[in-house]
């Protein structure tokens, strides 16, 4: 076990919207089944600029340290054999009680996961919010018998790792964006169903593709009217999964619609949706994701790499450009073995 | 069989939201399935609303005659087993391609529920749309493991019988009204959980309501801001069936709390549901609603029985109206067996 410090930096915040602060703070002991992680990188993602606002299901009181997932490595562990065994090792880590934005974490020895050596830090550190979700997708698509599926936000890292793994699966993929250019670089994916947000016949091109598609499952990141439009596009007895809210505003929808399609609207919690996998699917999922980082399949776009230091704007900068890629919060102490290569 | 006339009497409807002319038209032939009721009575529902305004999941082509449910007496039938098994008895009926509000209409022998000779007509005439709907509220209820329920247009036909029907299964009913009348009324019925949806607290008394009794099931009649109230106020896993649009505008609802909470909105057509129950178990329905319609569980307050040549105006009336019971449309043919008694 290397020596620790008595203390590290943090970004810090005190209330919810309010401006990050880095702060000097005592480095944190785990307890039973906890472990203490020294930080290497953790992402902002849009998960994040919800928690920031106050805007998500985790109640922590203030002031707190943000940032959902990262990676490093277990340099503590409490008692407790989960602990033990990942002492010592490289993990991607999601938060229970702290974030990842500082460079010592401490959370549940079962929110880490083990990762080969050869994984670079940088790509661990995205492991998890992501690439989990995307495979859930998948998961929930197949074993609901589905054979296409409209991704919203399909211009971002999460639309890209749904849209591989879709494509392995053999799924075909209506691809939700925000604008002409988002439409050019999926053109050069080949991403074959493409639906413009900025076209003036969106709502009906999204219909029209639905409709031919005969689709019944539509993944929402986004609220407001695409919901409702969503809901619309969908063949009878379709479902919708809320997963995030970039809108920033209530999903509407029209009650006739639901009523006489039989349409289904869910919230989708990624983390409550993993907690009720039993042991051996949780297992399979956590091969499967260390196995599409390792292929490129669940790899995120990294715009840059930000020092702790100089990142407390970093989340409203994430916010201003979402789609060029992630900002990556790196505190220094591990190198990351990847390198910024912004979307233009 | 008795004689038939060559024409009847009937309202119809030319194109969406238009009003209603009677007219002198053939009395139609059932075809293979079918059978020919000499209709006696058929009530103005919320569903027949929203049907006059095209809002309706059955596209039948104009000139129409609307109705979607009524009773009477079979007195014809096309070839096949259930159309002889009819012939004869007096129906419960839902319409198929031509509504009730008419002297004669042709519709599925299987849409037909025959009943016991000492049921009044008056009665039989309301035996479906609400009856069904508050029986296949106490299934879904009892069959997701629930012990309350938030039940909205609480003030209506439909909202009394559910009430009446959950006291008899042992569920707890919130019950949503529109104003401090039927508060009262409510009261006078000894209702335990009542809410007032125009009082200036409204959606917090809903949300402490609800969650003081965990509860996870909401019937939404209204949509609007109602669904997204309905989504606040109800425990985790919670689920809002959609069954109407009184408000006559789109169901807004908070995406993080869908997200956080794992909250499900479905649609809910009655018709739907009922199709896909197993035959032993559609059999067990009918005799439940028949029993209830005895007993006074399924009866609905008749206000008004206007014949069927001053009817045109009877929609926007009961539209004008709702709480104070329903509108009968009375051919004149045969006896109801009932009388009006507006609720005041």
């Amino acid at each position: 076990m290397p020596d620790l410090p008595k203390t590290m930096r943090a970004l810090v915040l005190t209330a919810p919207g309010a401006p990050l602060e880095l702060q000097e703070l005592p480095v944190p002991t785990p307890g039973p089944g906890e472990v203490l992680v020294r930080i290497a990188a953790s992402p902002v993602n849009p998960s994040d600029l919800h928690f920031l606002e106050g805007e998500y299901g985790l109640n922590w009181p203030y002031p707190l340290i943000p940032g959902l997932e990262g990676s490093g490595e277990v340099v503590a562990a409490g008692p407790g054999l989960m602990g033990r065994y990942v002492m010592g090792k490289p993990v991607s880590c999601t938060a229970d009680k702290q974030g990842c934005w500082a460079e010592y974490m401490v959370t549940q020895a079962a929110l880490c996961l083990p990762l080969p050596r050869d994984l670079p830090l940088g790509t661990a550190a995205m492991a998890v919010v992501n690439p989990l979700t995307a495979v859930a997708f998948i998961q929930i698509a197949k074993a609901g018998g589905h054979q296409s599926m409209i991704s919203t936000a399909a211009g971002g890292a999460l639309g890209a790792m749904t849209r591989r793994m879709a494509a392995e699966a053999g799924l075909e993929v209506i691809n939700v964006v925000r604008g002409p250019a988002q439409v050019e670089r999926l053109k050069a994916e080949a991403a074959a169903h493409i639906c413009d947000l900025s076209a003036p016949t969106f709502p009906a091109d999204l219909v029209t593709l639905g409709r031919a598609k005969k689709c019944r499952l539509a993944l929402d990141a986004i609220g407001g009217e695409m919901t409702g439009q969503l809901v619309e596009a969908l063949a009878p007895k379709g479902e919708v999964l809320i997963y995030g809210a970039l809108a920033g505003a209530a999903s509407t929808l029209n009650p006739g619609t639901m009523i006489f399609k039989g349409i289904t609207v869910r919230g989708f919690w990624v983390s409550k949706w993993l907690e009720k996998r039993p042991l051996p699917q949780k297992m399979m999922i956590m091969r499967r994701i260390v196995a599409a980082l390792k292929s490129g399949a669940a790899q995120s776009q990294v715009a840059e790499i930000r020092d702790l230091a100089d990142a407390a704007t970093a989340p409203a900068d994430y916010a201003a450009r979402m789609s060029a890629g992630k900002i990556l919060i790196s505190t220094g102490a591990l190198p990351l073995g990847v390198e910024a290569t912004p979307i233009t």
